[in-house]
């Protein structure tokens, strides 16, 4: 049994604020996004990521809309030196986007992080130093005087460092370090003291940012601390009051909800949810939280699918199934009930009407997905589901968006036969999804060469029944498909492995297939005892199953084809 | 960029009780908890659980100390009937657990479902009907005052079906079907009217349940529709009040903390959050949300990792590695200036005093987990971290939660070294810790034969230097190893894969292996050309770490073997 937590925890005590308006409140406009991805999500992650990899992230956050991107702490680490150094010097940051970095409040470290910051067009200087009891205490050995001298002295370091390079237009920012364990006259004291050394006006505001780096109350006493700072802070008008909650009690969203209603102006935070222990809180899910309430969020979300793998990709962390808006089970209904009421919810749907439909929060289609209403075939029956069927029966392990993905096809022929599907039928029934050569597009035969690091590929393939040879390279033989293929179609996932327990040592490979500007992905699969063959007949599948769903936009894409020459 | 939202979407509106209470309100007690990961849990699960896996997740559920537990659906499912029938008939329901079974309002289903419970001790039945406009108007075609006569209707049969089998305690709930998306008056009024039928008493009081089946606004609103219907239904002393939020928005476990301090006594949820698209709330993070705080749960998660290994078996879906409280990354900390503040705090944290640990929001070994400081080997040097330079010098691919365990052992050499480490050193280091043979136990050689779908196992070992032969039979081979043995070591999780691009065809296999009693788990590695033979290996390396770790407690467990005979 869990031991008594009495006298190990205590409650935290409440603020007291009998007269708080953010009950009141409802959110009519969204607060200035921050992404701290690329430092506090950085720093989480067990490979930190590279310049390269932190490049592929920041076009992504740009691409999104965010425009204020911290991007590292450049005084604790070479890469996010280099990179920011990168950034300016090759011109990378929009005209519209301002880039942020994170210093302690030392010297040497404020010193380094400006000269990483030379020549930038516009930049914000995010310097923090410990004021909560346990960091005086047990770390520092500070009162909370010392706490504020020190915030002082380098606030005034800070500022005589930006006139040195003048040739930047600078933003300051400061944090009262973990403001939720910090006693409330202590934060406002420390920040009242340092926004008289930095003097922001209203024209020029200074940031004031207050981090829950440790969630440590229900949300509402956050909010409460929020608004009574929001109430007491000296210069209010000249301030862009931000926060910064983490996750540790799984509140985070509703943390920076209740605070935008107690008066913040800005939130920190990161994609899906990323950073130190539990995470910062999600900017995707608060987002569109808002865009659900008919307020846009200023972001752009329409290709969530996009964004969530690039994610993955750049922390080599997953995305929980069941995340809101963008896990791969939140647009997916089991039951019956919930599937009849999904079906009338959008056949009664008109277009220019309010969003009106069961159990689906948002339009799939606003984020480029589609609703997936599963089938369970066998839940009455006690022999398991679809993927189980097909793993015990036939050794085929799928990916769990195309289980999915196959799922709607089982249901079309479950619904027309009113009968149960058999391990065979759904075999059967997969192999002519996927695996069954299909028109438009038939793979033929391939030659591929590898040597001083690319792949080149040498494609045979018939498009309704005319042959032609396309050639590609790359830096692996399924890119270099792909090139030969020569399509706008992007490869989402791809998964390879040997289909287990089949009698012969054939490999099934498993491509999601995204085609820019439609909704959705759509898997191709292919089978074959060479693994490079199963992929290109995967690549060819996932294709013909994008033709079916939109010909005409792949039908253009064919044609291009016919200018190239079809070599003999 | 997302369309447009303020024409398909709108704002939820607000409640307007200016006289609210409850953000003055601080949680003293736990809630009622009710578990529905047997039902609303598993009907949103790919592949359902079968009666087995109910079983062994009920017993689970009933560990943990839930003492209401909704079992099924059985008047729909075929299992959830039988497995009802198999808790009542063989007598599997502790005496101070209740069970609950959901219907729709529908005199057949209602039939269906008490004859399920005949000869059950106590049971709550829990009646539905859709009260919401969506559903009254798109699905149903029904007036508030059909919905109120259906729901009265059904609500007689219930009671009349109950005077029937006396045998059994009955408690009666009602649930007005998507409740946050339905008008308070007319909530109310369907409530009242099934509570006048039912007629309950201090005494014998009835459930009635507020579930947000859709999260359609922040949980403040929520909280303001608990506490509107907490203070204006009838016979308020007679109801146990119960909230059932999902987490559409992100923010479920806030809303049931503001709707208990809004005056509900109940919440029902899933561990770790499984059900329905983003899942019902999370009562794991709930019950140690409210510990932290103090205030004892109730709930007993002394060793959380046990109960999130059968959730995730059960259920099939993962645990993600930022989930609070449980998730593989939590109690970890990557950052140095991290790491030095928990170890001074550690350090100076007095047994009797409260907890105070920067960045722990409790202390890991309250749920059986360990606190990990993960040292970046290479974060300065731009070429990845541990993980990264094993996998690609040496084609070895570790489990999240080994890379957690091998980094502290990294840790402590690059202390004590202060240089960086190279591929190679890593990779020996990785190879003493876990490979080379160690004492007190050394693997000798092994002799396994399968038939009649049992394997036996004849092992060799040495403890000691001393030779000793054992024997064990068990479903397969590595469960076999594990029964000849004979130790109280449990296997938490079990790995096993090629060494990539190793030159011989060797597997890693990988075991995790936890001890009644003590906290944490370790891990045991062994690398051979045969599976069976690097399985063996990996679970008698971390029988040695456990032996390194904890070698008063091992040893006694040794001791038992000196009273078996040795075969020669």
């Amino acid at each position: 049994m869990l031991k008594d937590p009495s006298r190990k925890y205590r409650a935290f005590p409440p603020v007291g604020l009998k007269d708080r308006t953010w009950p009141d409140r409802v959110i009519t406009r969204p607060p200035v996004w921050m992404s701290t991805d690329l430092r506090d999500g950085n720093q989480a992650l067990f490979e930190p990521m590279n310049v390269a990899t932190k490049m592929r992230l920041f076009e992504t956050i740009v691409r999104v809309g965010v425009k204020e991107i911290e991007v590292g702490f450049p005084s604790a680490s070479q890469i996010d030196y280099d990179f920011v150094r990168k950034l300016i010097e090759e011109d990378r940051i929009p005209e519209d986007v301002t880039i942020e970095v994170l210093t302690q409040a030392r010297e040497d470290l404020i010193a380094r992080t400006f000269e990483s910051l030379r020549g930038a067009r516009r930049a914000i200087v995010h310097m923090y130093n410990a004021t909560a009891p346990a960091f005086r205490r047990i770390v520092f050995n500070m009162t909370p005087d010392q706490v504020r001298e020190l915030a002082v002295r380098n606030a005034r370091l800070i500022k005589e460092h930006a006139a040195r390079q003048p040739e930047t237009e600078w933003v300051f920012q400061y944090s009262p370090e973990v403001f939720s364990g910090t006693e409330l006259p202590v934060a406002k004291d420390v920040v009242d003291a340092v926004m008289d050394v930095w003097q922001p006006t209203p024209e020029r505001k200074a940031i004031v940012n207050l981090p829950a780096t440790v969630e440590m109350s229900t949300p509402n006493i956050y909010a409460d601390q929020v608004e009574w700072m929001h109430r007491h802070l000296k210069r209010r008008d000249s301030i862009v009051l931000s926060v910064h909650p983490h996750n540790d009690r799984g509140t985070a969203v509703a943390a920076a909800e209740l605070a935008v209603m107690a008066g913040a102006d800005r939130v920190e935070g990161c994609l899906f949810g990323n950073g130190e222990r539990t995470g910062n809180v999600d900017l995707v899910t608060l987002a569109l939280n808002l865009y659900s309430q008919g307020v846009h969020p200023g972001l752009d979300f329409s290709d969530i699918n996009a964004v969530a793998r690039t994610v993955e990709e750049c922390t080599q962390l997953p995305i929980h199934p069941r995340h809101p808006y963008v896990g791969d089970l939140v647009f997916t209904a089991f039951s019956g009930s919930h599937q009849d009421a999904i079906r009338k919810g959008m056949a009664a749907q008109r277009a220019d009407a309010y969003w009106e439909v069961p159990y689906l929060p948002i339009d799939p289609a606003d984020v480029g997905r589609t609703y997936d209403s599963i089938v369970r075939v066998n839940s009455q029956s006690g022999k398991g589901g679809i993927a189980f069927l097909l793993e015990t029966g036939y050794g085929l392990v799928m990916p769990r968006r195309l289980q999915v993905e196959f799922s709607a096809a089982v249901q079309r022929v479950a619904d027309a036969t009113g009968t149960e599907l058999s391990a065979q039928a759904l075999w059967e029934l997969f192999s002519e999804e996927y695996l069954v050569p299909r028109e438009p597009l038939r793979y033929v035969a391939h030659d591929s060469r590898e040597r001083d690091g690319h792949v080149d590929v040498q494609l045979t393939v018939e498009l309704r029944g005319q042959r032609m040879q396309l050639h590609g390279r790359g830096n692996g033989p399924l890119d270099a498909a792909a090139q030969a293929l020569g399509l706008p179609v992007r490869i989402d996932s791809y998964e390879e492995r040997g289909l287990q327990g089949g009698s012969d040592a054939s490999a099934v490979a498993f491509v999601e297939l995204a085609w820019p500007g439609e909704a959705g992905s759509a898997y191709g699969v292919g089978v074959h005892t060479s693994i490079l063959s199963a992929s290109i007949l995967a690549l060819v599948s996932g294709l013909n199953r994008w033709h079916a769903r939109a010909p005409q936009v792949v039908d253009a894409a064919f044609a291009a084809w016919t200018q190239r020459p079809a070599a003999a």
